[in-house]
């Protein structure tokens, strides 16, 4: 009975588990940042090369697979690095996997169906028969990724620097947004809103851009407020307009989402801003997941020929979540 | 008969005139950057030096005044240090005026009106009684400036990675960004358009993100193609909006405008887009000028009590330019 190793390789953790062909969990990994893209090539080996020893510290004998889901561009010389370095832990043989493909099987065992993302930034894709069919989206804060946390994020900043200028209605988002960017709340007169207005303006460019999708859970945090419901429903119908722009009439199958907008926000904080995404789902089912490890091992066990089915599927779910 | 300085110092350039209360220019001189907020303390004092020294080589006796337009915060830090360097010039009384007050003075000898720039950035201001009512916008590419060279150049690079991946509708823009951003031109299979597209994401992200305004000038020089002209459009619109915001019933005056997407897009490249602002304008002319040196001058001679009416403005028009 073959030994897996399943990884999810993210943006700020490396997860992995290793298992046996009948789907028992015989060991876990967590390490750092994994992309090497956002990371670096050296730092996103290592996170993987430590998650492996950790997960199989128990492991007799050597692994036969390991199925690592990752994002983005692969270059030749991060593949053969990578390769060399999992090998050189026991491991036969190294697939790499597209993380939205890991996702996708992390919330279904269908061949066919949606996956969509938003977490600082948005991308969708199409499954069908098994693999990726279409990706769209993913091209990061300055060139798409509407309804994202940067997307948000920026609207959230703007709105507040409106409710100080008078150019944009009062908002609950400025008590919330100004003690995040370290400025003291509830300016009252002219003068103290002019001065707020020169301080959010040297905080946001005082940071990465990127940072600004921090500010996106603060709207999450009051849908009874009318200006961060604009900016929420605006960013739904983008999320929809997204999956829209990978559907195709008569492929069935499930819509698994991932992301902490998605996930944290747009499904749990105000349940009628999913409401967005149902007319597209037309029937089928969305299902949040947290990751592509779950994902990772059902696509490792069917790369050995062992066939995913319902039972299968809930019982690496219920193994994978039970041991993390 | 008093000798005056006029400076305009700018994110790029610091210009100055010497010239006599009658409106004879006496000497001219070129610097380097003279905002503090952009180029730092140090350079915009030693800049607004030299462009004083230039202009004054040919002044005998002491300067009564000198007026320094300039844009954005000013710390008490720099002022201080910045009139301590003109006074050690032979000047005996120095001034410091909001740049888009200069930029409106530049245009009209009118005491209220309105005053709109976009560069790479946007800005608009109303003006009564000879002083700043109300500045609207100029919050920077991240917090806003819609219809500005960042966020044309944005959309232009958008409108590309979209042409590529089947997204949106083929442009000629492709033609011209991909050259520009050292990409070859015209992939024309699917694996062609694939490496296009993460060629334009890692040359746009490897650069400055407001480096991206530089893509504007390529939106201006094909407005027979549909998606620029959509781009260009909605920017013209979204200035419309823009001038919307600082406009009063009853506030007669001209429109003066300023910055690179207006002066050399917006009215020259495709007229028919300045037909946007038109509406906003109501009757009232629209003045484009290349700087506020002009206007630096209107605003000395007032300081020292000369009325600036229309033949005297129409002098100092005449003479600033002819000696540029």
């Amino acid at each position: 009975m073959p030994t897996l190793l399943a990884l999810d390789a993210g943006g700020t953790t490396t997860r992995a588990v290793a298992l046996t062909s009948t789907g028992d969990v015989l060991g876990r990994g967590h390490a750092g940042p994994g992309n090497p893209t956002s990371a670096g090539i050296k730092v996103a080996v290592a996170s993987i090369g430590m998650a492996i020893e950790a997960a199989s510290a128990a492991v007799v004998g050597p692994v036969e697979l390991a199925v690592v889901a990752m994002a983005g561009e692969r270059s030749e010389g991060f593949v053969g690095l990578v390769t060399d370095r999992i090998r050189a832990l026991g491991v036969r043989r190294v697939v790499l996997q597209h993380d939205l493909l890991a996702l996708f099987c992390s919330g279904s065992w269908s061949a066919d169906g949606y996956a969509l993302v938003a977490g600082t930034g948005t991308v969708a894709a199409r499954l069908a028969g098994g693999t990726l069919a279409t990706v769209v989206g993913g091209r990061g804060w300055l060139l798409g990724d509407a309804g994202g946390g940067f997307w948000i994020g920026r609207r959230v900043a703007r709105a507040v620097v409106a409710a100080l200028d008078g150019q944009g209605p009062p908002t609950a988002l400025s008590a919330l947004v100004l003690p995040t960017l370290g400025i003291p709340p509830d300016p009252s007169t002219d003068a103290e809103r002019r001065t707020a207005i020169a301080q959010v303006v040297s905080a946001v460019y005082a940071r990465r851009p990127v940072a600004l999708a921090e500010l996106a859970p603060l709207a999450f945090s009051r849908p009874d407020d009318p200006v961060a419901r604009a900016i929420l429903v605006h960013a739904s119908r983008a999320l929809a307009d997204l999956l829209d722009a990978v559907r195709v009439p008569g492929l069935d199958g499930p819509i698994v989402v991932g992301g902490s907008v998605m996930v944290r926000g747009m499904l749990t904080a105000a349940t009628d801003l999913a409401a967005h995404l149902v007319p597209t789902a037309a029937g089928r089912s969305v299902v949040p997941v947290p990751d592509g490890l779950v994902g990772a091992a059902v696509l490792a066990l069917r790369e050995v020929g062992v066939p995913v089915d319902e039972p299968m599927f809930a019982r690496l779910q219920t193994r994978i979540i039970a041991s993390a």
